[in-house]
């Protein structure tokens, strides 16, 4: 799981917030949860999931059964703050909605990964459909297409989600850093990898050059274009072709 | 200038049109027009701009002095239309938005690039930002981000467009085959290079696999990550950090 850190409310409202909490309960479970959209709903998911794990109450991430009651349960977490604040925001146009992403592994279980929407309903990660993305997915989302299948080794998977925020960043100014991330190995119920790279950081540095490098001697490498010659004979044809 | 010809109303409405239409005056002003957006209403813009030519209006593409005139002109169309349309389109909550790109050279000016929003007034590419884009943007935009600048020579500045609507049609079905690509060469009023590439064309197909290939390269050859090694000691940090 990866993430970055910008949040933003207009371009002169522009600020660092996490957006990746490890609410693992090491050695029985591990969890991780990414969020996007609007800061005051995240936010208030994220403090009542954690209020219920230090209230110790029955229902909590660190005593539901199964991924699947805790993605439901995240979604009604959602749905609660939703009832509290969106008649105020819709008032003034602003936008309650916020996802989330659910990863982790429960012992008894399969490691699973969630997209919960702001609806509150989820779907689930599939062998076909192996990675799942949130918020400003758009201009990461080539790099993943053309590498990421179900097979990729893990640490490759790390790298090049790190490659697709790094792209985002460079073309977007709403996504910033610091990035955080974190890598999970089946069935060790810890997040024992993780890692946040701050502005400057070297690694950052040292990817983003290789890969500008690798994409334009690709890019030098394509064969020419073979033109289909036009004249100027063709000039009653007004619209191309 | 390059275009895809994907339109769609709903993925259970999606049909093939043209977006890049040549509308130049050989020897004397080459001018290209992309198109983005509401269908009826560019059709109806383009419908409009060739009518005006072929009634020798004394206002057309053919006729107005200057490329600022042009971009007005055409974002005066744009305006037309929607005065006609778009009260009843927003009834139905339909989008009536449309982008235009315009590019070209008129005899005794540069050559010039414009992009017209939707509500009619435009911008112009600059050394600094010398590219423009409307309709699907996102996915394409890192390619041309890390490989165009203003000095990039012509040629590449062609494989570069290619590739970047080739990753956007890779990673979303909004934006299909066929791809029309035109360059232009500064001073020579007229069109030479024309190109038309159908789905399955063998050069998308070559420049795909290529492309593939240096990308998985480019990140195999990523450095390893420098985890920050993390126990469960850090298990009171319920939030990351």
């Amino acid at each position: 799981m990866a993430a970055d850190s910008r949040t933003n409310a207009g371009v002169d409202y522009i600020s660092s917030y996490k957006k990746l909490f490890d609410l693992s309960l090491p050695e029985e479970r591990a969890i991780i949860i990414c969020t996007s959209g609007n800061l005051s709903v995240s936010q208030g998911v994220l403090t009542r999931l954690n209020r219920d794990i230090q209230n110790q109450e029955e229902k909590s991430l660190h005593t539901l059964g199964n991924m699947y009651d805790v993605a439901q349960y995240i979604g009604n977490k959602s749905r609660e703050i939703q009832e509290l604040d969106r008649q105020w925001l819709e008032k003034d146009n602003i936008d309650s909605r916020c996802n989330f992403l659910l990863a982790g592994q429960i012992k008894g279980e399969a490691p699973q990964l969630y997209l919960i929407y702001p609806q509150g309903n989820f779907i689930q990660a599939t062998p076909e459909t192996p990675f799942l993305q949130i918020g400003e997915t758009k201009y990461g989302k080539p790099i993943l297409d053309r590498t990421i299948t179900y097979n990729t080794p893990l640490e490759d998977v790390a790298k090049c989600a790190l490659l697709s925020l790094d792209s985002t960043m460079k073309s977007n100014i709403s996504v910033g850093p610091p990035i955080n991330l974190v890598m999970y190995e089946t069935d060790s119920f810890d997040i024992r990898h993780k890692l946040e790279l701050r502005l400057g950081a070297p690694y950052i540095a040292k990817i983003r050059k290789l890969w500008e490098q690798s994409v334009r001697q690709a890019f030098e490498a394509m064969p020419d274009i073979e033109w289909k010659q036009e004249s100027s004979e063709l000039e009653e044809d007004v619209l191309i072709d």
